[in-house]
């Protein structure tokens, strides 16, 4: 398969990278780095991106920002990064790439524990999070084509735990979280929020 | 309590009206009409109105506009008007209202049924409401001065059915649909999603 991996230059873009380029041919999409570069806040930046890469089988994104702060200081800045970047943007990478995708083609999207699990300092994630998982499962009710789409929802991953200085006894390695991403592209899972806690 | 009540000419405001003023003041907001006019999708329109009513004990929201439309001809702009209308139409109502809610107040926000049960339709909804939801569960565990923070999810009202010309079997009554309004601001309950059919 052709897979247009988003944010192949992260911490779990480069793990996807590693776990997805066994069995397929990779194409690695980055914010400034990778063989193609987009800015998914920008809907020109991903037409561009797309008219660039061409038909494809899957596209697999572990790309968006948001905010994390305390909710007495989140600003309406802060909300909007993460609606626009990591919420819209994946929206509109599904929303766009339908042109583009084959014939049962797969999208996978990358929402997060937060969705459901909130902590202090996620009132800005949490909605992104949990609007990416309503988005999949409304979405998948109407793909075409044979055409299915998942999210999957990583909890923390540890290598960006030690990155923070923060104690990564709860975590998953990279590694780990990318079972489940290889798992969305491979099965005939539809409609899915893939917790990655049930694939490692 | 002084209960601001925003979208107070809508369909389910009208029955939180009646529900809510039997033991409460009820403070009338609506797009148009109502005792002060807001445009939730407008900071400006939020601030002027906080300054206009001045503090309350509770705010209900039911309010909110998103677009019902098949996956492949909503627009960016169709997701967009849920986006920034219903869903951050609603998280700055509770951002900014929290300097004008007196202590141990509560706010209480719409999402629906749409979030977790989705239909052909509602890619431009489903993430809308479960962001809502989304963001109510983390907001909750961070609000100061004993506030509290419920979301309602209503079902298919059955009044908004008829208008549709929809068969009304498996809705609800906006009068039935309010008692969890008024269950969320008479009640002790935090960071809860309530479901209508609970209540009704």
């Amino acid at each position: 398969m052709k897979i247009v991996l988003i944010g192949s230059t992260g911490t779990i873009g480069k793990a996807l990278a590693d776990a997805l380029s066994v069995n397929h041919d990779i194409v690695k999409v980055g914010n400034r780095s990778g063989d193609f570069q987009v800015d998914i806040s920008s809907i020109e930046s991903i037409k561009k991106l797309y008219d660039s890469v061409g038909k494809f089988d899957a596209l697999v994104s572990a790309a968006g920002q948001a905010k994390f702060g305390a909710l007495a200081e989140l600003t309406d800045e802060d909300y909007s990064l993460g609606l626009n970047n990591k919420l819209r943007g994946q929206i509109n990478l599904v929303r766009l790439g339908l042109e583009y995708i084959n014939d049962n083609g797969s999208f996978t999207l990358t929402s997060g524990l937060l969705a459901r699990e909130p902590m202090p300092g996620s009132a800005a994630i949490s909605p992104v999070n949990a609007g990416l998982n309503g988005f999949t499962r409304a979405a998948a009710l109407e793909m075409p084509r044979g055409i299915r789409i998942n999210v999957v929802s990583p909890i923390w991953v540890k290598e960006t735990m030690e990155k923070l200085g923060m104690d990564t006894a709860g975590g998953m390695s990279a590694e780990d979280t990318a079972r489940a991403y290889v798992e969305s592209v491979e099965s005939s899972r539809n409609g899915e929020v893939l917790d990655v806690r049930d694939f490692a």
